[in-house]
């Protein structure tokens, strides 16, 4: 996929003695993953018919972000995992220093290209995406839910706190993917709204599905341990609502995320796709 | 200083859940240190006559990106130290996980303060403030240079070498604070390279001088342990040119950083004052 080749490009091997930190950078993003975030992106911009190259170097940041929180997450001090898709995570096949540093290097780098004149020749455009990021992937975003996430364990939360943790922890992030699409396309207001309501439902199924996976999920398919979050005492979608009713309203949000999409007719369909994919993945 | 002042507005106290990683990302920011960086950069924008407020947010940007890197540099598994000027380390005072956190959001939130339209009008502007801090913190800048010193324990490594690490690690940082100015003033070329000049000089006068502080300094003033560097086997500018020599590489870069100036005529004394800081502090 395109994506790949652009983090590829833009992460470039080097031969100072820093080099190791680009190493573990690169292998932090080359370890697969479905580019949900990428996907998002490349098709809000689509319907704006804005420039592949600078879609794909938005998209190639939004993969940077959201794979410096997975090097981060995986650390011994936060949900210290061993494996991430069948391979060692960062810090296994280097060090915990070295994966907090290439943390700390791709989340920088993704600002480093949105605010790049090639992403967009338009620096307000550039500043736009820059903050938008920022606010999705900040304190009172990702950064926020994954802080939520680490005190909810053993803790009783209700439907809605977490629906908001997980709001945060990753809707956040999907519906920036879809934003920037929008930003680039200047796209007007209620295009963008639009946008974002359909990411936020995506989000929020995309989660519940998570969490079906994960209660009953075939460890072979998902790549990674099932009854994982009923061992570590988290309260999950289906731990509240049940398998069937949790099952339901993945559903339920997977129609509502399409139903935003009308206004953009055909234009959409790649996205409806993905909301179908989405609710029907077994892995 | 109000630096600090717009650091507790900017990094706003919450009701939610995630107010733990606010409360360590204020902590982070508020044990002190010299503000250097924020000093620079207010400096370099008074020479262009930028408006206060666009200074003042760009300086606390910059803080928030300093403080983020002490925040990391500090945790077990890279430097390991329970104390910053005397007062626990974040992980210290929260934990580990949350100390994590905490630094990503504080970088985070440097590019979400550079890129919101209050800090200047012109989104090109922000564009550059945001390319320009992502070049100086990223991998082949500051987390690159911190990468090198954690490889550098027991290497012997030459002046060159030295020299290239510190100006990555800290240097590059040093330049973005008078770069910003520069930026956010709309500086001629000529006059942005002097005060990028000036800040690399500078910078590695303040290494040398930390060096010269941490063989030969008092620890009540200086507030750390002194000696660390030689029981760690670091190579210093002090152990490769020994006290004498360090101390006149010190007092000519100090010397060479103010030479850049002479275009900016007494506009930039608040700059000169800076450099004599530099070289005869004592903490």
């Amino acid at each position: 996929m395109s994506v790949n080749r652009k983090l590829t490009e833009l992460i470039k091997p080097v031969e100072g003695a820093e080099a190791r930190v680009i190493e573990a950078m690169r292998y932090a993003t080359m370890v697969g993953g479905k580019r949900i975030r990428p996907y998002l992106l490349m098709n809000s911009a689509a319907i704006f018919n804005v420039h592949d190259e600078y879609a794909l170097r938005a998209a190639a940041a939004i993969e940077m972000l959201h794979c410096y929180s997975l090097v981060h997450d995986d650390l011994p001090a936060m949900d210290n995992s061993d494996l991430r898709r069948g391979k060692p995570t960062t810090h296994k096949q280097f060090d915990e220093a070295t994966a907090i540093l290439a943390g700390d290097g791709l989340l920088t780098m993704a600002f480093e290209v949105l605010s790049h004149p090639d992403t967009h020749p338009d620096g307000d455009v550039r500043a736009q995406l820059c903050h938008a990021l920022a606010v999705s992937g900040g304190a009172n975003g990702m950064v926020g839910g994954q802080m939520i996430d680490l005190l909810a364990e053993n803790q009783q939360l209700d439907i809605g706190a977490i629906t908001r943790l997980q709001r945060m922890k990753t809707g956040d992030i999907i519906a920036f993917s879809c934003e920037a699409g929008a930003i680039l396309g200047h796209a007007s207001k209620e295009q963008r709204h639009a946008l974002i309501g359909y990411a936020h439902d995506l989000g929020l199924a995309f989660q519940i599905v998570d969490d079906l996976l994960d209660a009953e999920g075939d460890a072979a398919e998902t790549g990674k341990p099932t009854g994982a979050d009923a061992a570590a005492g988290k309260a999950t979608f289906v731990s509240i609502l049940g398998l069937d009713r949790a099952r339901q309203q993945a559903k339920l949000l997977g129609d509502q995320a399409k139903a935003h999409l009308e206004i953009f007719g055909q234009k959409a369909d790649a996205l409806r796709w993905m909301s179908d994919f989405v609710i029907n993945r077994k892995s």
